[in-house]
């Protein structure tokens, strides 16, 4: 007999400004939301019944409401606000589901000050979050950020590594470690400062990036997420995912040139992908 | 107590492009493969201890000298020769995996003839693999493709959801259908002829794509994975990703013209996101 | 004193899904049009003076209004109307353009034969026109293509180039030829069978490529653009951008493998770039 | 007769990586370099004689020895050095080009201070330079910047434009105006401290669209350029290309709800283009 399995459908893309006015000054947040909806859907897929469907027209319509009339100031707050809303509001759902991936703007800042109501794209890093929330069990909320390219030039090593017949690569104590970081971690509960969290988390693994001394992407990887969990007691695991961006040396002896880890390529294909999660036993 | 939880690590975005020469006429593949290790790699993790992790670059090494001596003809026999190179010479490994994304070219073809040695990229769909095979069991090939845009301009119609207080959406019963698709289906051991499968298999999704008089997104998935299974016993599941890319009816009333289902806006965001899984019980 | 030079404005990225629709049988076609005025704006630049301005937001808007009034079957007709309407219809204007880029659908296709009102994207080739009709003078056509990638497996070599001491490329009789062509041709008036003349230049130039024994890719680009004009007496020049996209060797020398031109490595970066204009004089 | 026409040919996506390593303190430069050659290249093209080919594998070598030896420390002096290097040392060149896009790093600074060594992408804007070099004339600097994402959320209005039938734009005066605008300035000679003048350049730029009381994107268009030009007499004109990605106000009207500027959809299309050229006359 052939069955429908595991599904969800939502809406995906739905794209928000806000714009929060105050006297002197405004601040303006950007939001890519994504919401979705598990349940009891048999019946629409196997026999086209829509009677349990809410359309995904009406869920971007429910972003942009609830966005009006939300208090959240982050994304976690009001992905929170989201989930809640369908879960509560719609009794055949199981579990809503809720992603909005943030884009930061900040006010433009030159010599003659800062504008307190023109803006300017602040990096290319994107903050995350995704909430949960079954019928039968908590709000899970899981931040983080993807897009963040960093680089270090110094402490960082590959040797002792295992050879086989196939192994080419030469053993290194002193190379260019870059990677374009992805992190997710989840909370303990939802009842936290989400915006001091974040920034305490992130400066931290950015802090453990540069001061480690590296034998591989992996111990490193490892250095960062425990650092994370000891500086931010309400976080039980984090997720990195760090590709290895190789920077390859230029060989310039044909050119009778030295270089002295002074000129590389940075290359996009292939690439080092190393991910963990690290996480707090108890 | 902190510690390492799910990791991998492997090299991601080694292109390969092979070339069959015959006398009269060649062929040509081009790959994109991934591969990656898990196992118990806690040391290299906890303490930078190296000596158990085969480098990322030896992998890559190992992709291009066993596409050297292969005799695979499918991605799905290359990516099975690969987890298996690495399961059998890497005792610290307790799963191998590869992905493998293709690029299919076809030869050139114009009303002077077919052109042997000559090619053109065949379209924008990517075929797709991933094969794990752990330690302790059987090898798991799993085919789909992505990529692939479908739409139909009859026999969808999108009419008695479920409607709340936000809800804007006008029913309708003749609407464009269209969608940029992704499938993913789950061999039943590895002893099969994927090629002839996956002709199969993507035909039958195709045809259930145009013929299905369809009440939903939802339901005409259901209905392509379902006849997908029909079509293949060699398969027990496959996954369907069916994003609805809307194609908005412009309304010219302003300007005085009608529009009988003839001009519409494509849009890509938002777009609703429907998948699901369909799968054989026994 | 500062003043405006060379401006124009417009809009872009106006998609238009239109859907021909017959008894037994529908087609579809999808555009991105572009449309841009140049003329005397300078009070609205200089002086805030809007009284001259077409909004973008109206161009839009004509697009979709003559999109549904049109009897237009080719982008370049289709375009060429737009162009003539602001032209007639705006009389600050001093010359109207035009660019449409159209991805192909065509009819699914499987054993069990042709479904008329189903459809899959045909393929990553873009067609592509512009149009520009300043009011002093003819309508401009250029058609053409982009995203054409082809690849060829014999008759390339490249040798008895220039070296100077920076040099180490080896000379090669035996190489992969691969580029990601884009071609844009100059009609000699408006009145033509465009659809016909592109299939016999795309054909032509598809040819050509494949059986020019070449010697470098600036000779193979030369080939074709010349074969383009010889066979369409109706264009009067071509021209060519054909990037290099190398498909490099791999030397499997030190795992004991010998690789007679098997196994490549296609990239990306760096490439070569290759354009050139063929044009027929008088 | 059929004859070669414009033609270039040259090097793309030359990725260069370069450390600067003093003792205390590191700095990292990320170029994407493209160098181009123009000449009689007639024969090579025509006739398959490379005689006087350089190739572009020569090219990339050339970009890497010089990045070396170079002392150059803004991507306008490396763009220089490199022109200049292709002019004096092929004669059958008659132009040669470079340009650059700078993919900016600054060191990682958290609470605990900054790391000397390790570095976070700056930001998402490119700087860019295009340097030509024809044998008959002088050099010419052209610097810029790409992708810079800016906003403001007062000050910009869009009323008394010319209405046509197809007009269905409501005037407002209190409209979000955002753009990702690209720049592009001449310089008036060589000899020039492109440091300071970039910065002084694009800070005048963005005050002047902060504070510019906006009636059109074409007049606050205008107004930065005009500003930057004033602001920078070693520059002789300025091209921007400000597209006008629309936020569009929600309509919340059908959920009792209002929405005094504060919820819209930003958009990416179809969107407004407006480019020009603002100059110093003498």
């Amino acid at each position: 007999m052939i069955t429908l399995g595991e599904n969800q459908y939502g809406k995906s893309r739905v794209r928000v400004m806000k714009v929060e006015r105050s006297d002197g000054r405004h601040e303006v947040f950007e939001w890519n939301v994504e919401v979705w909806l598990k349940g009891d859907f048999t019946r629409c897929f196997e026999d086209g019944d829509n009677s349990r469907i809410l359309p995904t027209d009406t869920m971007k319509n429910t972003v942009y409401s609830l966005a009006r009339s939300s208090r959240a100031s982050t994304i976690e707050e009001f992905a929170t606000e989201l989930v809640t809303y369908f879960l509560m509001n719609q009794s055949q759902v199981e579990e809503a589901g809720a992603s909005i991936r943030s884009t930061r703007w900040k006010h433009i800042f030159t010599d003659t000050g800062e504008h307190s109501m023109a803006f300017i794209q602040d990096g290319s890093v994107i903050e995350t979050v995704t909430v949960t929330y079954p019928r039968t069990g908590p709000v899970s909320v899981t931040s983080g950020f993807t897009g963040m390219a960093i680089l270090k030039t110094v402490k960082s090593s590959f040797a002792g590594y295992l050879k086989d017949k196939l192994t080419t690569l030469k053993e290194t104590h002193d190379r260019l470690l870059g990677t374009l970081a992805s992190a997710a971690w989840v909370y303990v509960g939802t009842d936290q400062d989400f915006v001091a969290a974040r920034v305490r988390i992130t400066n931290t693994l950015l802090d453990a990036f540069a001061e480690h001394d590296s034998m591989s992407v992996q111990q490193t990887l490892f250095a960062m997420g425990k650092a994370a969990l000891e500086a931010a007691p309400e976080i039980s695991e984090i997720r990195l995912q760090m590709p290895n961006k190789h920077c390859n040396l230029v060989d310039l002896s044909a050119f009778g040139q030295d270089n002295p880890n002074h000129i590389f390529v940075p290359t996009d294909e292939p690439h080092g992908s190393i991910e963990a999660c690290v996480r707090r036993e108890n």
